[in-house]
């Protein structure tokens, strides 16, 4: 049986993917979900990518995990890369599920399109620690298109303040993911428009791997909430081997 | 429970969509099946975009209907974004099912691919009264490509011929969709080749809508034939809340 | 009852179709394999196209096949369009299952992307007989993708050098595919990544067809090994009228 590792993304906390860990572990996994420096109650919201980066190191490290398969989910793209990058001798694969893909030098900003960096400008500005929130609407209509009113109120309710540096922060790679020599994946749900999807995940970003194993899945961006089942057979399709 | 009102295609009418009406009334909504002047029994086959669009604003004020999600498909489109401009008071949330979102000054065949505007032209010129018909090989490969023989003829013998101008004339709009205030969702059937693919429906003319909902199902351009129930399950997760 | 023929990829043979074919037969069809010459046990890998093209015709030829519904897939795409040209009297419909589509005077390698040319030419290089394999992890993580290592594995082992000429001859042809009468339909399975899906099989190369009949199926590019019955549904939809 595996090691799993499941990374949240933005303004989430490990504890949010509670539900999509109980069928991986129904199935005999080990399933661990720390949460991003920055993401915790009470961290500090001015907090940048690489300290962000090196709790995810620390977490493997201080749990002695080795033969992991490492998910990240949209932000927690940036996070697993850098952990890569980091750690390559711990991990057996690389998991993506609609997931940023940075190369040496870019942020999470460059691969937004305008109109967001420029709501997250406003937001964070607004802030009094650099930290962004979503605007309800888009959280409803754009992120959780596929959960009903009542899900997306709920979902939205758990939802933390962002470090808004983690998205203006370049990574810095010794290697870039398409050179990594660890095994990758990429799950992408079929109706994720959390990027638009004439500039969206797959293959846009997912391509940025190299060879790569695709998995597709009916759902939107949010399907920790959603579809916590449908997600899990996801990754279990994209882990095995 | 909310009022629907169902705006058919080119060559259609309101009664085709009965049998999506059904499993919507069937969950306890109201369900209306008005059909757009040029396509009623017996209209003159001259009429233009405007009258076409004016038609459906009285169906609203004449039921004094209020708070409707408004649905249109295909060249429906044109006209429930004509709607939504003259009367948004009445208006919840537009649904768009692999529609034409037109902005200000534009037609239906602005959005077209040239061989299409040739045949429709051609085709028209041969008629004596500027209507348009679709060839059944188009219908039957292209249009109701999930469909089975019987069903694609059975289906193509209830269509009628459409008034062309509302094709050419270009629609006068105060707002254009994005900056509608209006909630807006976009339904898109994957195997839809009505246009192709590669100058589609969505993403192409869905996000000409700015922020919205997006609803993927499996199916061609006419589920209203192949698929009903199944296109009356996206309408409802497209139109609540 | 129609007739279906079923023209195998690069590196397969007809007879790794029988669970396809198994379903399509219980449905009352009659359903042939033949293997293409050149991916026969014992064939000179050094053959080229038009043999390969060939022996097809030659096939249906022999066994007096008429209205036949010929489907070629990836590969095999080079070889119904080349039969096509040559025996259109013999055919009621090509199939392409993600499938190369040539003009007149191109090659399979003119549609793939250059990464590939370049490995396909190394590793043709370093055989005796100008025949190439293609190496287990792009199999396992871009064909395959869809199902477990084990399945992985077995149907690797089953495969054949391919004669790496039917990959860079061109192909001569009276008649292009967007042109020829004969009906048209394309099968897609959306998690095919045997082409990076930024340069994919569907819309960029079923467009190629003129009309066509589009049938997506969720699947990777080997489903004649990961779901046979799924890939049969999707034929007999392809093949139906």
């Amino acid at each position: 049986m595996a090691t799993y590792v499941l990374v949240h993304g933005a303004w989430h906390t490990g504890e949010l993917f509670e539900e999509v860990a109980a069928p991986i572990r129904g199935a005999g996994h080990e399933v661990h979900l720390p949460t991003i420096a920055g993401n915790r109650p009470g961290d500090e919201k001015t907090i940048g990518l690489a300290p962000a980066i090196a709790s995810i190191v620390d977490y493997l490290v201080s749990n002695d995990l080795s033969d992991v398969i490492l998910l990240g989910h949209s932000y927690g793209g940036m996070i697993i890369t850098g952990v890569a990058d980091a750690v390559p001798e711990r991990l057996r694969r690389l998991i993506y599920w609609n997931a940023f893909v940075p190369n040496d030098g870019e942020c999470l900003n460059d691969m937004v399109p305008p109109h967001y960096v420029a709501l997250f400008d406003a937001v964070s500005g607004q802030s009094s620690d650099n930290s962004v929130m979503l605007p309800y609407p888009i959280w409803r209509e754009a992120f959780i298109n596929d959960g009903d009113a009542a899900l997306a109120q709920s979902s939205f309710d758990r939802l933390n303040p962002h470090p808004y540096a983690t998205f203006t922060d370049p990574i810095n790679l010794k290697t870039n993911p398409a050179d990594m020599q660890v095994a990758k994946s990429y799950i992408n749900a079929t109706s994720d428009t959390a990027l638009p999807q004439s500039l969206g995940w797959h293959p846009r970003l997912s391509e940025k791997l190299g060879l790569f194993r695709l998995v597709q899945t009916p759902g939107s961006h949010e399907m920790c909430f959603s579809d916590p089942a449908g997600l899990a057979e996801a990754i279990m399709a994209a882990g095995r081997d």
